[in-house]
């Protein structure tokens, strides 16, 4: 958490059956699946809609205004990662746009999540290059102090380890950690089977009062019906 | 107001010749017509571009974290209408995804308005059901504590009785009163008309100065024109 | 700055030729070329995406709730500007609609950047008339107050005198001085050549480690890789 | 709620035993013993802190940059009231500094609730009158659309009608209508006579958790402890 | 507006009999005296209650986490300033503490004013040196990159010029410049004059409504009266 | 960081000595000497002015609206402990008040930070119990909910293990991992050693320019001045 100045270069990447599985999900169930946490705050937008995308987490930890640490990230990078930003304080400027991104896209990243500003969105989402980021913003940023690489990072208010599998849509960003990942995709596609069915009942005009048997618990609770 | 607990069954509709009129002038033009009262606080804003609707509203109030009273509001719900959802705090937690909308599309409701989250964003803008939300965001809530369904509610500022019409676009969300509706029809109606006549005269180079006949309490002001 | 209740006729807008080419560059290529400095706060966004587009600046001064300025400017309008709109104290009021867009557009403007909310998107997106603003709201405003047209003003954070250089783009919007304009423009052109051969590279593989050989002031920094 | 242009000049006021009996509970019992609810938003803050008093509501619905109708709400004013300000639109201005609150104070009211800013905050905790606000700006105001004067008023997110009795202290602002007095003071006095013992118990080590009788309710929904 | 890596060592400050006497009048009656411009947005706050202070201003022009012109502005410092520290970009960081305050304090400056955070707030308030910022954080900040001191600079939206009268209370801060100080303080020492007599008259009961023969424009406007 | 509805009661508390010792640097200082890591989001502040603590983590991870966990809390809190609080979602309801704090107090912690809001704070700071939180809100709080007590959490931006060092003052709060405690006390005491001599001399009129050796390294940096 607290180490600067330091890149891992060897990181324990979640399977990537597992990471890329997930993308499937989505955000939502995913979260859902793991009893509803590991969200990123839902202040973490996407730059353009229709992504959805999932990876093994390369961690960043920026200085306020300062992008160095980006590029030294995109070495690290293997096919199906996804970036994950972290800044050490709130800031909104632009650290990255279109040239990182043809790098970051070259090396195999199939997305940046950021808790700061990106810039060239529209170049970005001609590229179909996904960000999750917290601000647009053409401010750009300096190379002056060291960050991490590769190491535990508070990205919006979620704990990303290193490897860990990032699941991000149009709802937002969720982190799976790598020990979750298998228990994750079982409960997932078991959510999933599911809610195939109570969608076709739902459609067909069945109430959630009688599909989820909620009539009784909710005359319990004292729910009163006036007329 | 303040009734917890309690769903109302019967509730004054507007009548549908009214409720659907509206939609035809949109969230801006009707508010104009009220005399600038009644607008919604534009951190609600639409989850897709486009939509255009009206209906008469059905209320419910929920709890933080808690979107049990939803499931409740979906037996509530009648051809033309629009769900308003208040909370009793602040909360931009996911209270409302594909697996409601399909309920309530169901239904026959046209749309919803909630002053808190939502997801499966990219699902509902495929279905083409409408929501104005204050926050977009995957994460979950209980079904745990009553709210109410049909009492009148505070929804990101604004005072809606059930029943009442509500208008919304891309520029927000207005309510109606139902004892105001036919008056707010004949007044947009009026507005449109002089509008069309106004757009072709700014369009052919009239100024709004000369238009609307400024430039002399303009003048009165003391307006000073310097070269 | 401080003058209130005048129009400026007579301003020295910034010569077309440079004005005019400076659109295509973009805001954050701009912002770069002039050091950095200049931008406008990332909370004003267009309303929709994809315009792109320089002009030079007719400032106004508004009043809360008040939209009376705008008519006055739009006198003041020639063709290839743009109007640049601060308030004098924060206000998300609608200032600006369709009515005004046909007559800004009529004028010859080419876009609206208003530091306060703006209405009815939809119709001034099918217009193709961009506006940046940092809000949306259908709120109506009053014709009560005079401001000011054709002075300095403080725009999102951003000084802008009339005849500056605006430009604007899914990035933000960026002032470029008068002074400044040519400059501006040779060092936007300068830095547009060299990033197409970063790019080329950084698509090949090439890390920017190496191209902007960062791997010396790195480790002079002291970065550690670790295994 | 949608009237404009108008001042009731009868309101019912809750009975002044009532009304005063309650500003010794505060804000947070209140807002219990009427089953939570009735809490306006926590961006309305005391401009100095310790002031906690309740009364009876007069309200007024101001426009953006205006503060006319406060002058009007003055003539309103019977000693034991509190002014209950809302704005149709956001606005921080400062409505309101030492002038008007001589007016208000030698007019008998207790204090003032604003939905918008207010200034000369040092003069007003001087003069020992309590404001609640959302901002502190010296902004001034201008007088020129009319509002409305004891019509029901959003503010803040709570609904409050002309008479209703207002609770406020460093925790926030609460209203209790009219009709709900007699019931919310009993149920505060029971509250606090429950605390007094609850609160001894608490001082001498007892747990909550065997206070309440919480530790079977939390092993029944799966809470396990590890060593 | 747009030098950076500069010094003006030279700047015109406005005369120490107008600056030191606009401290008196506080905020809100300046800005009013200047016509209701001048103010900073609210959002800059005192650290401490009760300082009410006046003086010419030095500015500096700061980068995102960086405070190294802060020092350079040190030796610019002659008794009878006011620092007024912008940023290119929004930052939170804590930029000035207890050191730097004693520096500052030693050189004669009054106060600092800062569109961005401060820290170590209770030894400032120790110290009596009054602080207006943002932000508090004990973020601290680094030495890389040239801003500038003594450019015009706009800090929480107001536009500052070196040697422009800064008066700052509880209210808020605003910029005099330096060619207006002295009608300013005429204005504002004939409205404090006029309010005296206001005030008691508004504490002896007579309503503004009256006093400021508001009945007659009010019931122009519409106004009407209900029992 | 992902476990729900567990509590440890065994955490590897920090010993005392350095926990105890950490609260006269405090956080501002602390951070330094972490090297600029660790700090809470500036969102998260005093409910009065003046406390300066530090002690060992309790942590506890909370649902929305739902202060079940701090009950469970409660039994784990030992002398010299700082509880905590984090939320698996954005919420400013009011979860902690006298009640809690006076149980808190009498198991002897010494402070609460929470992600969250809190009420009766006029209580609290009588008692002086100090809280840091990031809102006040009378809005009570549910208990159906199950979360955590003694997980890593994330709050405000920190990631906080069980036994950490919590600082906290005015400026803030910081977490020292419990590792990572006698070197950061070494690096403060001999911080603050140097601060003395630094305040001696600028407050003698040193400039920091000269003290620090700044004038070579900003010519370098093409710092230019200008008479």
């Amino acid at each position: 958490m607290y180490e600067l100045g330091v890149v891992h270069r060897r990181i324990d990447r979640t399977p990537s059956h597992l990471a890329d599985a997930l993308a499937h999900f989505g955000c939502a169930t995913v979260h859902e699946a793991m009893g509803r946490v590991g969200l990123m705050q839902p202040t973490v937008r996407p730059i353009y809609a229709g992504a959805q995308v999932s990876g093994t987490a390369v961690t960043v930890l920026l200085q306020p205004g300062d992008n160095w640490m980006l590029h030294v990230a995109a070495e690290q990078i293997r096919p199906g990662d996804i970036v994950v930003a972290a800044v050490t304080a709130e800031c909104s400027d632009g650290y990255f746009g279109d040239l990182l991104a043809t790098s970051f896209q070259a090396r195999g990243a199939r997305a940046l999540v950021i808790d700061a500003g990106v810039r060239d969105v529209r170049t970005l989402a001609e590229m179909r290059f996904p960000v999750w980021s917290k601000a647009i913003s053409a401010k750009g940023t300096i190379k002056a102090t060291l960050g991490s690489v590769n190491i535990p990072v508070v990205c919006a208010g979620a704990l990303v380890h290193p490897g860990d599998v990032i699941v991000a849509d149009d709802d937002g960003v969720v982190c799976v950690p790598r020990a979750m990942a298998q228990a994750t995709l079982d409960a997932a596609t078991e959510r999933e089977a599911r809610e195939a069915d109570k969608r076709a009942k739902l459609a067909a005009g069945v109430l959630g009062l009688d599909m989820y048997a909620m009539r009784e618990p909710l005359a319990k609770a004292g729910l009163r019906y006036l007329d």
